[in-house]
């Protein structure tokens, strides 16, 4: 373990577990934030609204301003002290909120305070923003969330990449990240591992997925499948990956999209940022039955969300090699290597190809994040606010088909409209229960 | 930067350039070197040998015993101070070196004193061992190096890669070699880059080659393919390689194989140092006929390295294997998701699957291996020690003409059956020149 990052697993000196009180003092001594908030300490209303697994989340409003003030604790929130988790991924979130504010900052909160001792970041407040996947189970479209995760996906990884930084610049920022791995192993674990296996936390819409989950557990031809995707997770240090871009930690408004929570974040490959939000909107349509209170009252919305499917993988290819095109300032693929026309001709084949391997990585990573959320031990509100467990079990059955197709059959999958395609088809599947 | 790298690449405080006399001052005041030299210091040998490329080499002896001494300097020997390498690299070879020492002790020197400011290390003199690429240009055969080679790769290897380390462990070793970004950059440059394209530190024998070489320059399908295996150079960090394992940097006896020099050590693909290896091997063969002095006189030695060629890659496979079927420690792969028979059949498909992967990277990292050596910045004693200059381009060329197959046909060689047939069918090949 290298000092700097074995320094940053242990809890700081001056580290403590803030309430509302000690919360209210803390930022009042802070002028930047007091300016911000506006009026007397005492008058801001501070609600601690953590709904997440891991942190504090508190809200902070005065009469000008609010806050969102996230603190990290030295353990899972959700399991309590059993499961110590270190407070270094605070350290993690704010460096890579840090870079994704500065090539997409229309697509984070804006920072407005970090204290590394306390492991808390204090953002901009996100209102009337609410979480993404809420407004899918209530069938809500987001017309202007495409371009937003597209241009958001497109310009962080880029410019992580080998096609934008120097090699140097590109080994020192893996070097920066690679302390954060008490999160990598989260991921490890819960989702390239535990769903395929007998694990203590596994869960599933028992008993109609009995079978499924177990069938799952003994295809080895799924858990060769799976073991290659943790191996390129650990391996492929391709570029700056938010680690968790689930529709969780995406907030929104009917104009705005701003991506939360990237403490997960360090250099691994690309393909398992697309992956997540191309297997949260497939979760979202194969729930969207189990939502219906009159039979085809959702179609508008599924419709959308097949399209969105789509045009995410469509728009964040044609924005990735629209920057690779003008911004390829990277040590991968030296322009002095494809010269005249005829080289600018077989680069760009080149980068077609480049695409093609990533959309490849794409859908097994979709085929993974969909399984996790099914059989492991972190289930989605699309699922399981569908009341009926029978029902609810149907559209994860059909999710689940889908996913294995996705995983075991990867190459057959050429195109995002196979995809698509595939899942439309599913959507009337019957499982036999 | 991390900090800890950012240290490193500062000239220490306390550094100085050695000369013989310094040198017999400063081992004289440290007992475990003195003690191990014997006598009294005014009486030891020291000699300035380097005759690499970056570093100050002394050869000192004593009445009892003897070591080799390597100071790094401030800038590339062979350049002078206008091309400055950064002294860490002596940081980054004495971590490598470790490494090796504790997996395969009996492939490496051992290390006697390690001095961080001074960007020394002091190592067992290696005696009577000669750098291997002497030998066979003499056209030595060594027959115990397959055995010796194949052990050092697939411990090395496989101890660091995520077949044995935990995915925490794994993050924390890249980390702790991101910062020897200065020689992945000479790597980078004239290997996977300069060769390629209109370089001034290219060469090449002229004017035989100079058809080739512009070919060379012209073939954007190898360009395609050189990026491609430039790619994964900067972005699969799969395990610590030694990362310039040529025949200049094993020294040998007749029964004794020693891997010297691993200052370019990071974490890399696999195939870079295995390719490494193949491509020695294969540019031997190639030159040896230009070495013949009667026709026929190196027989025995060209079938004795085709051979070896064979039984390098199959007993680094072989070797490796074996180590993931017993001490499969790490994160990848866990056999929690192969259990009874299936699972064990299944796991051993997977990993004959693989290495077949790893096969094919290693096929085009022999292939770059080669180019660079004949069309770029080093060449070697095996084709620069033949006299008539047509001569030697027409065991280069041939040697070309392999490479550009190797690289371009990458998928069609399947074993390296298939690569030892073709080397030998081009033996005879005649360019037209």
């Amino acid at each position: 373990m290298t000092t700097s990052a074995a320094a940053r697993q242990q809890t700081p000196s001056g580290y403590r577990i803030l309430n509302e009180a000690d919360l209210r003092l803390y930022l009042a001594a802070i002028p930047a934030v007091a300016g911000q908030l506006g009026g007397p300490a005492e008058r801001w209303t501070i609600v601690e609204v953590g709904d997440g697994n891991l942190n504090l989340v508190f809200i902070v409003k005065g009469t000008t301003g609010g806050l969102a003030v996230k603190q990290a604790l030295p353990y899972v929130r959700l399991v309590g002290e059993s499961w110590p988790l270190p407070l270094s991924r605070a350290h993690y979130e704010h460096l890579a909120l840090s870079h994704q504010a500065r090539l997409a900052p229309a697509s984070v909160p804006a920072i407005v305070h970090h204290d590394a001792a306390l492991a808390l970041t204090a953002m901009e407040l996100l209102e009337p923003h609410i979480i993404m996947r809420k407004g899918m189970v209530a069938g809500t479209i987001y017309p202007a969330f495409v371009d937003h995760i597209t241009t958001f996906m497109a310009r962080t990884l880029f410019f992580s990449s080998d096609l934008a930084l120097s090699a140097a610049e590109k080994k020192e920022a893996i070097a920066s990240f690679a302390g954060n791995h008490a999160l990598c192993k989260i991921t490890e674990d819960l989702i390239f591992t535990d769903p395929y296996r007998v694990a203590e936390q596994n869960r599933w819409t028992s008993p109609w997925l009995d079978a499924t989950a177990a069938d799952i557990r003994a295809d080895l031809d799924l858990h060769v499948a799976i073991s290659r995707l943790k191996l390129k997770f650990m391996s492929s240090a391709e570029a700056l990956i938010h680690g968790d871009l689930h529709t969780g930690s995406i907030m929104v408004t009917d104009t705005e999209t701003k991506v939360i929570d990237p403490e997960f974040a360090f250099y691994g490959p690309m393909g398992f940022d697309v992956g997540a939000v191309l297997a949260n909107l497939l979760m979202a349509y194969f729930a969207s039955a189990g939502h219906e209170r009159t039979p085809g009252d959702r179609q508008a919305f599924e419709g959308w969300v097949l399209g969105t499917v789509d045009q995410v993988w469509n728009g964040f290819a044609g924005k990735f090699l629209a920057l690779w095109r003008s911004e390829a300032t990277g040590d991968a693929y030296p322009l002095s290597l494809f010269p005249g026309d005829a080289g600018a001709a077989r680069l760009e084949t080149e980068r077609q190809a480049y695409m093609a391997r990533l959309f490849q990585d794409a859908v097994g990573f979709t085929a993974a994040k969909i399984i996790r959320r099914i059989l492991g031990l972190a289930h989605n509100i699309d699922f399981e606010l569908i009341e009926d467990a029978k029902q609810r079990a149907v559209c994860e059955a059909r999710a689940l088909r889908l996913a294995r197709r996705l995983m075991t059959e990867t190459a057959s999958f050429t195109s995002i409209d196979a995809v698509t395609k595939a899942a439309r088809e599913l959507r009337e599947w019957q499982p036999e229960f």
